[in-house]
C-alpha cells in the first residue's frame, strides 16, 4: 500500500494503528467501550457468541450473571453514582478484560477495566479539569539502608518549576498490595491535588510516594516473572530506611525542612508505616494520617523499631502534633484494631481527629480520606 | 477476620491483595504468567476448559491455533530471541488478555500482554540494570498556539537533580497511533538512555516527548469514552505550535540553547513532523532523525508549513546539519516513499546517513533506531 492509499484509508478510519507484527496492519478501531449517558446510566457489554455463561464483577456490586442478546452480546445496564469503578467480565470461567476499553487498573496481581462515571457538571475530583496542573516525576534514590537504588514518585504542585519558593511535603504511603505507582494510578493524587489547590482548599505541596516493599526496588517492568510476593514486608526494614527518602527529597527538591512542613500518611500497611515511622521520629512530622491502617506488627516481627511503641507514642503525644488523623470504614476488617488503637491513644494522651465512613477496605474510601486530610495540612 | 488471622493467612500466601469491592478479599495469587527458561524457551498458556478454539497473536509470528491440553489449558511453546514481545489470546473469537500476566502494552486502541525475553547475560537494553537512573516527568505546558494546556514527558539524565550543568535536548516524537507515553512505554526510552549513558555510548541528554495530536491535550484518563480519532492530524497545527514546547523546556529545565544542542527525531508521523519542523526552522536543530518516516503531507493538507518544502530543505542543507539520519525497514509500507525522499535529498544536496533494517513498521525497529541515533548526538 502506498502512502496516498494509506492516508486515504486512514482519513476515513476512526482510528489507525500500526501493530508491531511482522506485517503492517491498518486497523479501524471504533471502540465501543462503556456507554455512559449524561444521567449516569452505564452499559457494559462484551460480544461472545460462543459463550455459555458470562458474569460481571463491578466495584460495589455483587457479581452479576449477564443474559445473552440476539447477536451474542452480553450486557449490563445500571445507573451509577459519579465515581471511579473497576469491572471485569468472566467468560466461561476465563477472566476477560473488555476488548473495547483500553483503560485498566492494576491492584497487585488483579487487573480490571477502568470506568469513570462523572456527573453532568463534570466536577469529579479525580478528573483533569482545566486548572493549572502539577508535574509527576518518577525518580530513583540511593538507599544505603536498603542497599540498593529504589524508585519513588513525586508530585510537584503547579508552578513549582518557575518558582523559587520552598514547599511543604506530604509523604504518602501505599498498602501491602501497592507500589510507588498505586497512589497515582488508583488514588488519582495528581488530579485531586490539582483540583483542591485550584479551589484554594489545599496548600501547594509536594507529595512523595515511595515504594514500601523493601525487597522490591520498584514496580518497573520485570525481566521475567512478575514478582508480587514480598518476603520482607512489615518487618521494620522499610520503616528503618525512611530517612534515606527524606534525605533524597530534601536534597533534590526545594522543600521546607521544619517539622510543621512535613506530613506522613498511608493506607492499610502504609498507615502502619506512618504510625511507626512518626512515633519513632517524633520530631520529624507534625501531621500524621492513618487511613484504614493496620496497627500492630506481624507475628515474629521483632525489629527494635516496633518495640516500646506505647512509650514512643506517649513521647510523640507530648510534642502535640498539629494533626493526628484516623479514618476507617465501618465494614473494614481492620475496624476493631482501630478501636483498640484509639483506646490506646486516649490512654496515652494523644489527641487525634477521627473520621468513620461507610464501606470497607477500598480505594473509594482512601481517595476520600486523602481529600479530607490534605485540606488540613500545613 | 481479625488482624492476626489476616496476617497468618497473608504470611502463608504468595501474594496478598485487597480488591476494591464492597467486601474485603484476601487473595492468594501465584501468577503463572509466561514461563521463560534461561535458554529463551517461552511457554504462553491460558486455561479455558469450555473454549472450542483458542489462537495466539504473538509479535513476529503468524497467528497460531493452539491445541487443548487435558485440563483445558491451551499452550504455545517456542524459543524466542531476546527482545520485547506483545501477545494476545483469542478465545472463541473474544480477544483475551492473559489473566496470569498483569503487564500490558497499549498501542492506540490495541492492548496486548507484554513479554520480555532476556538472554542469560541479562544484557537487554530495555531493562533497568544496576546503573544510575534518570528521572521521568510528566508535565503540562501552556500552548498559546494550540489554545490549551498540553502534557509532555521528559527524561532527565542521571544526576540532573544534583548538577548545575545544562544539557542538550532530543525532541522525540511518536507516530500517528501514539501519545506522550508511547516512547516511554513502548520505546523504553528511560532504560535505553540509562544503559547507553552508563556505557559511555551516549552523552547525558534530556529527552522531550510531547503529544503530537493537537486535538488531544494528553493521554491522561478520559472522563467518558476513550478518544482515539484525531480530526486534525498531519494538518500543520502541531508542527506550527512546536516553538511553544521548546519555550517551555528552555524555561523549565537547565538546557543548552544552541543549535548544536538540539536534536529532533520521530517515528512514522513523528518522522514526518521532524522532517517538516526542522526544514521550517533550519537554525533550530543540528540533528534530525527520521525513523520509518511518513514523508509527504496528507491530501488537502495545505498548511503554509508544508509548502515550498524543496526550497526549505535546500536552505537547511546549505546550513550543513551535523547529522541527518534516515532509517527504515525493507518491509515497511513507507519504504518507497523513503526512496523518493532520499532521491530528493540527493538532488537538493542534503547529506544524510541511511540505515536499512529488516522488518517493517514496528517498535522493535524503532527501539533499535533510537539506540543507533542517540549514540551519534551532541
Amino acid at each position: 500500500m502506498n502512502l496516498s492509499k494509506y492516508l486515504a484509508v486512514a482519513a476515513a478510519a476512526i482510528s489507525v494503528t500500526f501493530t508491531a507484527a511482522a506485517q503492517q496492519e491498518i486497523r479501524s478501531a471504533a471502540l465501543s467501550g462503556p456507554v455512559i449517558s449524561d444521567n449516569g446510566t452505564v452499559t457494559l457489554s462484551i460480544t461472545a457468541p460462543e459463550a455459555k455463561q458470562v458474569s460481571l464483577q463491578l466495584d460495589g456490586r455483587p457479581d452479576t450473571l449477564l443474559s445473552r442478546g440476539d447477536k451474542g452480546q452480553w450486557s449490563f445496564t445500571a445507573t451509577l453514582a459519579p465515581d471511579v469503578y473497576r469491572y471485569l467480565f468472566v467468560v466461561d470461567g476465563v477472566p476477560t478484560l473488555d476488548p473495547n476499553n483500553v483503560y485498566t487498573m492494576r491492584d497487585v496481581s488483579v487487573v480490571k477495566n477502568l470506568l469513570v462515571v462523572d456527573n453532568a457538571e463534570r466536577t469529579m475530583p479525580m478528573a483533569f479539569h482545566d486548572v493549572p496542573h502539577g508535574s509527576v516525576t518518577t525518580a530513583w534514590y540511593d538507599s544505603p539502608a536498603a542497599g540498593c537504588k529504589r524508585r519513588l514518585s513525586v508530585y510537584t504542585p503547579p508552578g513549582y518549576e518557575f518558582s523559587s519558593a520552598s514547599y511543604p511535603v506530604l509523604y504518602l504511603l501505599h498498602g501491602s498490595g501497592g507500589d510507588e505507582t498505586a497512589w497515582l494510578e488508583q488514588g488519582f493524587v495528581a488530579q485531586i491535588l490539582d483540583n483542591l489547590i485550584a479551589q484554594g482548599k489545599a496548600r501547594p505541596m509536594i507529595v512523595v510516594m515511595p515504594n514500601g516493599h523493601i525487597d522490591t526496588p520498584s514496580a518497573a517492568m520485570p525481566m521475567a516473572q512478575p514478582k508480587f510476593e514480598h518476603q520482607r514486608w512489615m518487618e521494620g526494614s522499610f520503616e528503618q530506611s525512611f530517612p534515606d527518602i527524606i534525605a533524597y527529597i530534601e536534597k533534590a527538591y526545594r522543600v521546607r525542612t521544619d517539622k510543621h512542613s512535613r506530613a506522613i500518611a498511608g493506607l492499610s500497611m502504609g498507615g502502619f508505616h506512618s504510625l511507626f515511622i512518626s512515633a519513632n521520629n517524633p520530631d520529624l512530622f507534625d501531621f500524621v494520617g492513618l487511613f484504614s491502617a493496620a496497627t500492630t506488627p506481624r507475628r515474629n516481627a521483632d525489629a527494635p523499631f516496633y518495640s516500646n511503641i506505647d512509650a514512643k507514642l506517649k513521647a510523640q503525644a507530648e510534642r502535640h502534633p498539629a494533626l493526628y488523623w484516623i479514618a476507617i470504614g465501618r465494614d473494614d476488617f481492620l475496624y476493631d484494631e482501630n478501636v483498640k488503637l484509639r483506646h490506646k491513644l486516649d490512654s496515652l494522651g494523644m489527641k487525634y481527629q477521627y473520621t468513620e465512613s461507610d464501606g470497607g477496605h477500598i480505594w473509594a474510601n482512601w481517595r476520600h480520606y486523602l481529600q479530607e486530610f490534605v485540606t488540613q495540612l500545613f
